[in-house]
């Protein structure tokens, strides 16, 4: 439990985004992913590509956690700007990289290598690439920020290979229990009262609609087994007792 | 085209986003609602239930945009500390509003109005009241920030709401050209050229995966009707003349 927190952060660059125009699926991917592997996702923002805005997020989220990912920007049109921004931020040149370019001509051949698709091989001075199994252009790590793509095939792909370069801290438990159609209103006090009891664990509630009205959760989250088994048990007792208390 | 952009961002609240539990559904909501009428989305945060960090999200947003949205936080129980975190980011007190408890009445008897429940009529001083048809607890205004519940559907029921009480800029209208299978890289070269002679309006190019490969999309956006014309019809010019050269 002395373990310090390993946290993370994520910046989604994209236009398209902020217009509605596409739905983003990468938020709940990387934060089911960094939950799965002990890494707390703390915080999340989105911004258009402009460079002035993705170079201030990024060097605010990268001084603020452990990890950054950022996702989107790194293809071959104009409006893919992540790669020169990054650099910007960091303070460090930009060219075509040879292993980048490589890993292009995997996919491309040589006289097809036109100046926009080596754009997708233009990488910060002192960067590692994030193969891209899918369709070749890498993303890369520069410092403690990885940069990949928007595509979620290839986003996920990329995920999955620099998930074991991770550190991770101690894994998140999570107990869920159901209160159904218990009313929030109805258990918020003793709620309360277990949560002020049971520090250790942060203990959340969350309403959801169905057609039937209301279906709500109680979850129990902490790093600790055994406090968040208690906790979870003194949930548990509370929601029997109202359930009583409502049929008697 | 000298009207001053309306511009918007959102600010989501909730620890379940972070962790991946629950996948966010409104901020493709509030994005598709702000480009329908006009409003510029400029960026989303994410920021877990701790209140100096809502505090300092809100103030940075707020000060930085026409309109903020949160979405989040709003419930009976103890992690809901949106209403009292906005109120210490206006500086202004909290404490429960007649006007959101006779709301509340319209759904609970006055025995069943405990502590818990009357959080949600918790409102800081000057907001105005956002209705909630669906479950009575309310959102609120207060400034240009804009305080809704969290569950898509209470939300979207809010947004409807507010949607008339907007100042709105002109639209922005798009064109979506689909290119297919054609390769970004064949055609980014002459999209960078487009979009730098018609600089009025946003070029962007947007790459898909289906189980037959990539499926990619240039979308034109814009205020001026005239000028998002003449972008779509370079771009399809531009993408039949390479779809022809491929077949030739």
């Amino acid at each position: 439990m002395t373990q310090a927190a390993i946290t993370a952060a994520i910046l989604v660059i994209g236009d398209e985004i902020l217009s509605g125009r596409t739905k983003d699926k990468n938020i709940g991917t990387i934060a089911d992913y960094c939950t799965a592997i002990g890494i707390d996702l703390r915080e999340v923002r989105i911004v258009p590509d402009e460079a002035d805005r993705i170079v201030a997020a990024v060097n605010a989220l990268r001084n603020d956690h452990t990890y950054l990912f950022t996702t989107g920007g790194i293809g071959p049109t104009h409006d893919d700007i992540t790669a020169d921004s990054v650099a910007a931020a960091f303070g460090v040149s930009i060219d075509v990289d040879p292993r980048a370019r490589a890993m292009l001509l995997e996919r491309h051949k040589p006289e097809d290598l036109n100046e926009a698709r080596l754009r997708m091989a233009r990488i910060p001075a002192s960067a590692d690439l994030i193969p891209n199994p899918v369709s070749k252009a890498p993303g890369f790590r520069i410092g403690n920020v990885f940069v990949m793509a928007g595509v979620p095939a290839i986003m996920q792909a990329m995920l999955d290979q620099i998930g074991p370069t991770l550190t991770t801290g101690a894994k998140v438990l999570s107990e869920t229990i159901e209160a159904g159609n218990l009313p929030e209103g109805t258990y918020a006090g003793g709620l309360a009262t277990i949560a002020r009891a049971h520090e250790a664990v942060s203990i959340g509630s969350y309403p959801s609609m169905t057609p039937n009205g209301f279906a709500n959760r109680v979850v129990v989250r902490g790093k600790d087994p055994e406090e968040v088994t208690r906790a979870r048990d003194a949930v548990v007792a509370l929601l029997d007792a109202l359930r009583e208390g409502a049929d008697a």
